[in-house]
């Protein structure tokens, strides 16, 4: 596994990789307002849903740090606008919101006490958010690889891995640990458009590790399952609702359909600060809508993958017969059985 | 719809458009050798089955005006030269083939005559593939209509219109020939990666059509489906087997396992130029592999389409609670009833 962490608090200072610049540029922002976590969350520098609660949860506490202070009323209204403006960076992960309430039950624990406690508090709750994260992503490994075997072929869409966590990721972990104890997983890695976190992320962390990843785009998840090469799929969550209806990044659902018609399993990676009880159905989950230049304009012009990454790029595939309505030729409309009817159209006139 | 054709033969010069420039420059390539025609539909200047059809067998007949003899066979031999050259340009489509065999046979016809009238010919021949696949276009238009109502939402993959045929397109035939009559359709357009034709190509003529056309990812044909936008799926085909199994571009299965999911009816429109009866299922069609770096290299740093399209960019999906397998939680693997099931994680010590 890469030793890399998408949050860091070192020095009194945090730290957030910038992960719009990766594959090519390995850069880490330093973070000391609410604006600027605001708009690292807002702009996906930090992304997935479990890193995005833990960046929340520091980028808070740094917010609030400086606020010189004796009154907690006063503290405590310089917490909530900040609070407020984090919260409101982004609507569909949960842990964004689930982290931020849990500082702010931590702070209403303390207000008896001095300022300067409430702080050395607030940071030992961002970080206890982090380090249970991180024993979060560890257990799903190991719960993940009781679902896997040595040789498989497992395909992923999105990036929910190392820098998408504390560490090991939630769909990546089993893969990691799977890794060290050669299992040998083949891994496909959709490219995820319209901003590429397959590519840029996925790939590029699991060729890092030296994993076996295959880029794919995203419309040949279709061939690649089709082909026998997936044993199983594996992605992240952003939010779960109480009834198992998942939120996760965009395309998700088509790969899920994909992998029931193929017999294939399917595994939704969340860990529990994912899953949001208080909404009865994916129906109620809020999905973020982005700008539309995101899809006609290419914003990364560097590379999108790490060079030298495996890709299977097939320029056609095969739409089985069972699955066309009908054939519309010049001659007219052919319906099933196109054995029989297909060469009718040519035995006409 | 826009009066802009793929494949021009004007004052004896063969003009194709380059379609890699699209959607920002129209500009026309003249080709007068067997080496630049083979290199135009190679490198995708001009594309799409049919188009690439009529470019061939213009590509062959320029290739060999000006063969200065007066002996068949010497004719001959320059002509199969070309013909294997051209046609081994790309494997997938049948109609690169199947234009070229048609040259081929009226060149055998032609051998007892002079060369002057071969050419003139050859010529003819060349303009009646191009002028055959304009009327079948038109009629698969037709055809099509009368499978969609007025006010639907049409999803396509890839480009199957104007500039990938003579005129009108395969799929988007009935498109233009419902706006024309004001059926008002809401096209829903994948922009089809790796090269995406469908943000260059297909809501670039739709757009300038004046057609209410919206771009998506292809990973968001599954949502636009969920979200009840689609009546019908309409696609174009590269090559069709003898049992009615279509390729097409990659990407169209996942579209069709989609399409039948949702209860959806997906239309494969295929000139008879594309039926190959020669070959009996799917699983005998060769299929192009293309490099790699066409995914991990963005190939195209201008706009991607139209700017000012319709987009729908939603930045996540909601997978239904039917098509996971388990949920993998720190706390251990749920599997249905996740409505029972997700609650007891939390009661859970």
């Amino acid at each position: 596994m890469i030793d890399i962490a998408p949050v860091l608090y070192k020095d009194e200072k945090l730290l957030l990789l910038d992960q719009t610049l990766l594959p090519n540029e390995e850069r880490y922002l330093e973070i000391s307002t609410k604006e600027e976590i605001w708009e690292a969350i807002k702009s996906l520098r930090v992304r997935g849903a479990p890193a995005i609660g833990v960046a929340a949860a520091y980028g808070l506490y740094v917010s609030v740090r400086d606020v010189e202070t004796k009154m907690f009323d006063v503290f405590k209204d310089e917490f909530c606008a900040a609070k407020e403006l984090i919260g409101g960076a982004r609507p569909t992960a949960v842990n964004l919101s689930w982290a931020l309430e849990r500082m702010e039950n931590k702070l209403m624990e303390l207000q008896e006490r001095h300022i300067y406690d409430i702080k050395e508090q607030l940071l030992a709750e961002a970080e206890k958010i982090r380090i249970e994260d991180e024993d979060a992503c560890r257990a799903m490994g190991e719960h993940g690889l009781s679902l896997l075997a040595p040789g498989m072929g497992v395909l992923t869409h999105c990036n929910a891995g190392t820098i998408a966590t504390s560490k090991y990721g939630t769909c990546l972990a089993p893969i990691y640990l799977g890794h060290e104890r050669g299992y040998n997983f083949r891994v496909f890695a959709d490219e995820t458009r319209p901003l590429l976190q397959g590519a840029r992320l996925t790939a590029w962390e699991l060729f890092k590790a030296g994993v076996d990843v295959t880029l794919i785009c995203d419309s040949m998840a279709s061939i690649v399952m089709k082909n026998g090469w997936v044993d199983a799929v594996a992605v992240g969550c952003d939010r779960m609702a109480a009834n198992g209806d998942g939120a996760n990044k965009i395309g998700t659902s088509g790969v899920a359909v994909l992998a029931k018609e193929y017999g294939i399993p399917f595994y939704m990676f969340a860990p529990t600060s994912t899953i949001d009880l208080a909404t009865p159905s994916g129906r109620e989950i809020e999905i973020e809508q982005r700008d539309g230049g995101e899809i006609y304009r290419m914003w990364y012009a560097k590379d999108m993958a790490p060079e030298g990454v495996k890709t299977y790029n097939p320029a056609f595939d095969v739409t089985d017969a069972k699955y066309i309505t009908a054939v519309v030729t010049e001659k007219g409309v052919v319906r099933p059985p196109y054995e029989e009817n297909l060469k009718k159209v040519f035995e006409q006139g």
